[in-house]
């Protein structure tokens, strides 16, 4: 096909939290799989690149079994032989500043046929003397490639310089802008400090007028909700993007949307697992395919198979008119009967997992004007049916019922 | 040369301990020095194959950057466009147990050209619920063959079945056999239970009789000296040995020595890095070159150029009759002599190193009769020239003179 060779076509994920709950029986396998299904989505879509939005392990400093089994994916998804049709046009050694300096599938020794590229969350941010994020080991091993790490200057706000990384498919050209997390208030300030954050844009060249480039960015951060201070506005972003990827946001929000005044889309992916059991996490879990052409691209969202069943429900004790708030007996039995209705409604089997999945079922329960619940004893007579069975209450009083999620 | 294709060429090593000192401003890159070294003379001397004895890595879970760095160490030098001129011809299933179950270099996607086998040692062995070492990660990679893993049974002394390695070049056949470090006290116990340790010989077969096979061991363990309990004894080993690389003690007695009575050679490559500043870590660290051909091997051994100088002396100040016990800055200035010498004695520059390397100096003073010098004082007067100012003093009396060193 003619259009083939000028689309350009990425996978975007974010948020896979590789390792989370690592320790446990039940639900130990369950980001590996994920990652496992997303890979698999790659390479059936026959994307040219996946891009990551961050918190690729939840952990700052892996397992060793983390560690091992994310390598053994990455190895069985991205080295093989199907040939890389775009090319990187940019400096690699600015983009990649490893001692390698390349994009992995140029390296000679190595076949790279599903090039990953990503940059960094909060969680498995750079630390230490020598500024290394865990995605740098899978970076040495040449299995992702990893960008927007930045440096911040030492005194004062600071600078940052994103230089995007350049792709060109046929006639199709896109800059890649991506920014690993920082400090959402450091950032925040920046954004706010005239030229403390550079946008460098590709060169005018005869032909090629920096206006044909699609744009890109990529980051992980906070996005505006309550508190501006600890979070980034969507409007500090530069108008000259087409798309926005925002990591860091657990809840599936994949459809690219306008942002007003800015010209842009954006989207967030949302994280690939549920690590907080709240209401946004309980949202279908999706992947975006991309596909760029020229200045036009076209979103679709493709749902997550393997993603545990997870339901949430609101109850007020309050609002149970047959309810006596000092009849525990009571209490306890309605709420049972709760999750038993929310067991029932989670699909019974993962439609990608070959072994049933157990839900997990999260109810928050508003008990004011009731005695208190114990969730560990409660949760007793849920073990083997749902996969949390000791927290699967959580409890709030009226007043403090907005749950902070963790990202 | 006729002789080259059936002259198959092993660099052995052992006890890299890297990120040994990570933390230390002057000796942080020690270890990765050596290890660099030691894969530069694999490639200078063209071998076919480096066999390291464990201690691979310093600490259990080595850090990112220790990782870092030794996955770069390793890419750089074993991935290249060589060709790799001997066979694996065992089951390499059975030999290299992770997902992937074959040699590295014979993975299609990527180009090996000095492939690395390693055991584990005592300080990176296998551990937590899916018994990984930090070598199994350089192992996911594929950046290293690792073999030696033993699944010991679950009640009474256990057993182990050693499979080798069958490896050919030409008409040169060699078996080897490894085993990563267990419990000594356990080891030695299986060593004196009939059947518990097994060693599977290569298969009669016309034209090419079990007894044409060279027979090389490697292991990880405590040699037998004092306590024969918490050691290995040489004679416990298979008679059908030829040679045994033996990991663990970090005392360099690289020359083969004959094994009385068992009709093999016995080689201690000791460490590429002296962890304690022990008597045998003061001697000069060498690399051993094995070139086999049919059943003769020819061992030469390579002297290392990028170990940091460390000199060692004792002293007994009650030898020293002119010294007053009580007079503190007599003592003081008397030691202060010797370190000087001691300085004088290393060499300005390791030959390897482009920069000045200052020395390490251990003193073992017997200070039967003396007060006590306090030796972090001590050293402040040496600070930028000895490499371990605040631990050059070891000060003993003469009954627990005997200092154990941590292999
Ligand atoms: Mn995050
Ligand atoms: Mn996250
Ligand atoms: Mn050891
Ligand atoms: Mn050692």
């Amino acid at each position: 096909m003619e259009d083939e060779v000028h689309t350009l076509r990425i996978l975007v994920a974010s948020d896979l939290h590789l390792g989370f709950m690592e320790k446990d029986e039940i639900r130990r396998h369950d980001s590996f799989n994920t990652f496992d299904e997303i890979c698999a989505l790659a390479s059936k879509h026959q994307v040219d690149l996946v891009l990551l939005g961050g918190d690729i392990f939840h952990e700052n400093k892996p397992s060793r079994a983390t560690l091992v089994r994310t390598i053994e994916i990455l190895r069985r998804y991205c080295l093989n032989d199907r040939p890389v049709e775009f090319q990187v046009v940019s400096d690699q050694t600015v983009n990649f500043p490893n001692i390698f300096g390349h994009v992995n599938y140029e390296d000679p020794h190595y076949n790279v046929g599903l090039p990953v590229f990503t940059i960094h969350g909060n969680h498995d941010d750079p630390a230490g003397v020598d500024n290394l994020s865990a995605i740098d080991i899978l970076s040495a091993c040449n299995l992702v490639n990893y960008f927007g790490k930045t440096i911040l200057g030492g005194s004062g706000v600071g600078q940052i310089t994103l230089h995007p990384i350049l792709l060109r498919k046929g006639s199709t050209k896109v800059a890649l802008y991506g920014l690993g997390n920082i400090r959402d208030e450091r950032l925040n300030r920046m954004f706010q400090t005239p030229h403390a954050v550079q946008w460098i844009r590709p060169e005018n060249q005869e032909g090629c007028p920096t206006s044909d480039w699609f744009n890109i960015f990529v980051l992980h951060q906070n996005r505006v909700k309550t508190n501006p201070k600890n979070a980034i506005n969507e409007h500090f972003l530069a108008r000259f993007l087409d798309l926005v990827v925002w990591g860091h946001e657990h809840e599936c929000l994949i459809d690219p949307q306008e942002v007003s005044g800015m010209g842009f889309h954006l989207t967030q992916p949302g994280s690939s697992i549920a690590t907080s059991l709240t209401d946004g996490e309980a949202k279908p879990k999706h992947v975006l395919l991309i596909e760029i052409k020229g200045s036009q691209y076209r979103p679709t969202k493709i749902p997550l198979q393997t993603v545990r069943p997870f339901e949430f429900a609101d109850v007020s004790l309050m609002d149970e008119p047959d309810l006596d708030p000092n009849d525990q007996v009571a209490v306890t039995d309605y709420l049972g009967k709760v999750v038993q209705d929310l067991i029932a409604r989670a699909p019974g089997k993962a439609a990608g997992c070959p072994e049933l999945m157990i839900p997990l079922v999260r109810l928050r329960v508003d008990y004011t004007g009731f005695t208190t619940i114990n969730p560990q004893r409660f949760g007793q007579k849920f073990v083997g049916k749902v996969a949390n069975p000791h927290d699967i209450l959580l409890l709030t009083r009226a007043s403090r019922r907005r749950q902070l999620a963790d990202g």
